[in-house]
């Protein structure tokens, strides 16, 4: 049995952030939304006493010939290291036998890329078509592929960006300036990036909310990609209240772990099955933001077939180009 | 970062069934009783259209270096293309930073033989000393590793043998007769073996009970290891009845996916906490058999501390003797 393993430089060399991405994204969301895919619950493997957590992502997807498990790691004290936080891979699983077909060590690459997709896929049904500014809270890994990905639906000419940590900002525009080609001005609250921007993606790993209804301008959309735990949460429930249309990738994970979880309990979500699943738009059963003035709010957690999505991809070109290593074990 | 993969061959040069294995287990046993060890519930992935379910297992365990993250498939069509039902690879991850220390392309390999040690911990304890007679339901794989842990433990000198499949017994009768240095005899029914023996240990994929109570005779040890799924079962629930000691690997997995999950519908466990753990035998919190008339039951599921126990130790050997590839990503 072969098995192909594929390291972090090969599977960048193959897969990057673009549009064919988006697209094996959406047709996940798609899958899901149609009743193909079946996705557990994450399983969630605590290590409290190293300030971690180590995630089990999957999501069979009828049809496809393999799926993905991955196994996502966040250890909030490796950067004392100089190490990164988040880590992770994927296994490939033939979907026939049950085999490995391949190992992708990509390090959480392939999380980020994905990420970035389902946050495109939201803008692309959710916000203006004529969004000009753009606006991103936090300034780490997600922030980058965050605004990469709007890039490619929204044709946006300036960014806004808040982040508690200065320095990150600066970081942040004298690398990014040249990939997005606009301008980027840093902020100096939530509320001045609120306040000025279309769109807003909060990227954080917050555990209390800091965004504020009141801030939001009619016809702004908003992403919410930090909270993917119970404790995680960016928005105050108000912001659902204000909200035309509210919207998720996988309703049953974002009531347990998004910022749904929170605005549930709040009493702001009177009818859980109002807020709409991304597959619904994707699928073209629903269809997106109606009117200019509407505010718009997604809330992402994660979910398996973004990752079986672009485990796929991966492992299809990586075969084609005859990348990595072919185990024989 | 340098994750080393191993090949199941390997990882075979390396690890077999041997004390040391048991001696692993066992500890991974003690540490879940001592509340050291965080076993989530199994990740069950149905793959039904081709009859298969990937599982994924794991435990995180207080002071050790790492912990597995096993991903096992078993696929019963695999059989009609000349290939293994079950396979399977684990993950060895850091403890400390999250990060993968080592991928085992065991094909499943090593689930085997940890699953042949809990069943040779269970004897141990549970056993009479003197056993002289052995006998197993099934002839696949599993029952093969069955009996050569049990012969490290009680020096069995027959063994009786019972499946629905006669070729299966002539070959395991050919293959384990040299293997065991014991005198293997077919029986013509499981009645017979439990009739002849002194330890019964069943390891088929029944999804009906097959074993009756009143051919148990006073002494007896029974180990069920092929229940690891809601709808599969070995035991009719008068077995516990008759019980004086019932135990299992994992209680709360057991009375899900063991036998002690129908037991309890069956109405014949009136007390969930009057069930051992193995862990309080290898602990030495509770003695084992008491008497050479005891009737004894253990229930085995398979718990991720068993991965973690046996990844640990492969992972150790195999970087003493530098084996394996060393994968810079």
């Amino acid at each position: 049995m072969n098995i192909r393993v594929l390291t972090e430089t090969e599977i960048r060399s193959c897969v990057s952030l673009d549009h064919d991405v988006i697209r094996a994204v959406g047709n996940g969301f798609t899958d899901l939304h149609r009743g193909n895919a079946f996705v557990p619950p994450v399983l969630a493997i605590p290590v409290p006493d190293k300030h971690g957590e180590v995630d089990v992502k999957t999501a069979y997807v009828k049809g496809l010939d393999a799926f993905a498990v991955k196994i996502a790691s966040g250890f909030y004290d490796n950067y004392k290291k100089g190490l990164p936080n988040a880590c992770g891979m994927m296994i490939l699983i033939s979907s026939t036998t049950g085999f490995p077909l391949a190992v992708l060590v990509d390090n959480g690459y392939l999380t980020q890329v994905r990420t970035g997709a389902a946050g495109a896929i939201a803008a692309e049904y959710l916000s203006r078509k004529g969004s000009l500014t753009a606006g991103v809270i936090g300034a780490g890994t997600q922030a980058r592929y965050q605004m990469r990905a709007l890039k490619l639906v929204r044709d946006f000419s300036r960014l806004c960006i808040y982040s508690l940590y200065r320095e990150d900002v600066q970081r942040y525009i004298r690398e990014m300036q040249p990939v997005l080609g606009v301008e980027i001005a840093a902020a100096s609250s939530v509320q001045e990036v609120v306040e000025k921007s279309d769109i807003v993606v909060t990227c954080t790993p917050s555990k209390s909310p800091y965004l504020e209804a009141e801030w939001i301008r009619l016809g702004t959309h908003i992403t919410a990609m930090g909270s993917d735990m119970e404790d995680k949460r960016e928005l105050f429930p108000e912001v659902f209240k204000r909200a035309h249309i509210v919207a998720c990738d996988l309703r049953s994970q974002c009531f347990r772990l998004g910022e749904l979880h929170h605005a549930k309990a709040a009493g702001v979500i009177p009818d859980e099955n109002r807020v709409v699943e991304l597959g619904e738009f994707t699928s073209g059963s629903k269809p997106g933001r109606l009117t200019e003035e509407q505010i718009t709010v997604c809330d992402l957690t994660g979910v398996g077939v973004q990752d079986t999505a672009i485990a796929m991809l991966t492992y299809q070109r990586a075969t084609e180009k005859n990348l990595g290593l072919l185990l024989t074990s």
